[in-house]
């Protein structure tokens, strides 16, 4: 590579050769495509919030030769929910797509603890990353002293400062353009929630190390633009998504790539949390956002029977189409051919090459 | 100047030296500031939306020595709205601020017509934009063959493509960042809008023109960023809004300043239509979004005695205090000092010389 990336904060902490962090994505990344990322000289990432600690184990196993993130997921589980609302409003369905109720339900979103933390003193990766804030003072503190450096995940300013006051090495700057989960875990308004643009040089003025910008980078155009607002690195995930590593049906990948694509919406219809995906029959009919739907994660057990039911039709009119803004922008590319090319763009892009 | 800028399709197209267009800000901007845009560089804007045609032709002809801009609503006024159930709501204020309700109503945002025609012919601006937008094809001929440049404002792809469609020389990419009204005019979900940063590219690959990014920009870092995304210009408004030149009332320059200003919200309470406010009373009382208020513009009327009788007092608990989601990035200088400032700074970003 004839240039330097102008910030190299990101790339020498985890020792990376490109600022490009591969988004952990639960359900639609394997070890595959974080292997083929780290290969190209990005982050490759594991989304470690709805496996197993042996499965985590066991598919770190299989990844090396560069750094490797974990990711977890550090929400609390609601005390109290109650399914009987939305459970009454999705069995106006019942009919069309004739759901087993019977069938065990899907695992629940665990957040992180002794076991998993286990896991990474065993796997010992480059990086940790955390959703939805931080586990307690002394799981992050063995995560710490087994080598990993701490990355949390911001979507204000508060967040990124409370972050940076626990001591995360880097802190992702969330716009509301991702695709799948907003990370949030300080009390805001939905409608206050900040777009990248906005939010990575607040982010970056307001903390000291380095930042990851995430949300709405499709391209090398991104890349090089977050940069220039302040970020360090960007995570992208959407991108990833489109690669065919990426473990989602047909029916997601065929919405990606449809007018669909271009009107994301943040709904809480899936799984109770905050999160953005293409629109389906489901938010077509209720719209995006139901308060009947139970608190993260427990919305997604309700709705799971009616899911499996749809998606055996192959329609995914109760699946959620995860999708960041920058659809549009993505290119169907194998994770590593990716990764150089994004980065060999973005470096043309930020040196004046291609003026 | 030593450095040049990387793409000068906009700054030819209206014959300006740096492509910064100054928002036209019904209400906050009059002919001093952008005359001193215009003087420094940049592209100077009249807001034309709320003033009587002889107000829009005595302001122009104040302006000189480079290109301005003269801006314009084409909204459709609403035929039917009724205000009974959105009186009703705020008659819970009345025993608190006594309004006057025999006062005059204010003046209604009238859409663009004949008479602000007249006056485009007259004055023969560089440019005209318009909001809301484009007005009808008979009009648009006349403004083109005034020898001025068509502006449109789009804040979907769809919406891009619709005002290239129809001729317009220059696009606006106005994300849902901006400060103040959303221009949106084709039928869209409002959960679906686009952040600026999805939102230039993909409209930067859908059309021909030179695109001008809108939202969130407050800095020499944004200004960098949108061209990186494949803008020609950006136009900013909270950033003028801090100079001494704006127009706003000492309340609304201190909520710029405050913390409130990190968490602005896109609300309806004020005209009716979707615009981006620093939150106070009428919005932490009510939330955002009220489906009482009038179509836009008649929700203006509604609360107009209201605001009168609070803001005699320096209570800004129901004017809009508009504001995008850069009021933290900004800094106070005379407009003709910051348009300077940011294009120095942007330009040494776009050229590596910061780094």
């Amino acid at each position: 590579m004839a240039h330097a990336w102008p910030d190299n904060r990101f790339t020498a902490l985890v020792g990376c050769a490109h600022p490009i962090v591969q988004a952990p994505m639960a359900g639609a990344v394997g070890p595959a495509m974080a292997q083929a990322v780290i290969a190209a000289g990005g982050l490759g990432s594991l989304p470690c919030g709805m496996i197993t600690p042996e499965k985590a184990l066991a598919d770190a196993a299989t990844v090396g030769g560069g750094p490797l993130n974990m990711n977890f997921f550090c929400h609390s589980l609601p005390e109290d929910s109650d399914p009987t609302a939305w459970r009454a409003m999705l069995a106006a369905y019942d009919a069309d797509y004739a759901p087993d109720y019977s069938a065990p339900p899907p695992p629940v979103r665990a957040p992180f603890g002794e076991a998993m933390c286990a896991v990474v003193e065993q796997v010992r990766p480059a990086a940790v990353s955390f959703h939805f804030g931080l586990p307690d003072e002394r799981l992050v503190g063995r995560v710490r002293a087994s080598g990993a450096k701490v990355i949390g995940n911001a979507t204000s300013v508060a967040e990124a400062v409370w972050l940076a006051e626990r001591g995360c090495d880097a802190i992702i700057a969330q716009g509301l353009e991702a695709g799948g989960h907003a990370g949030w875990f300080l009390p805001a308004h939905p409608a206050a929630r900040l777009g990248i643009f906005a939010l990575i040089p607040q982010v970056a003025d307001a903390v000291q190390v380095p930042v990851i910008a995430a949300g709405g980078i499709g391209d090398a155009r991104g890349i090089a633009a977050a940069m220039m607002l302040g970020a360090s690195a960007v995570q992208m995930g959407t991108a990833y998504l489109h690669s065919p590593e990426s473990l989602i049906s047909a029916a997601h990948r065929k919405a990606l790539a449809s007018e669909a694509a271009r009107r994301t919406v943040a709904t809480n219809l899936f799984t109770g949390g905050n999160a953005r995906a293409i629109p389906n029959r489901l938010i077509d009919d209720l719209g995006p956002v139901n308060g009947a739907v139970p608190a993260y994660p427990d919305g997604a057990a309700v709705i799971a029977p009616l899911r499996r039911a749809a998606e055996a039709k192959g329609d995914p009119a109760f699946t959620p189409l995860w999708s960041g803004q920058s659809a549009p922008l993505c290119r169907s590319m194998p994770a590593a051919e990716l990764t150089r090319t994004l980065a060999g763009e973005a470096l043309a892009l930020l040196n004046g090459d291609a003026r």
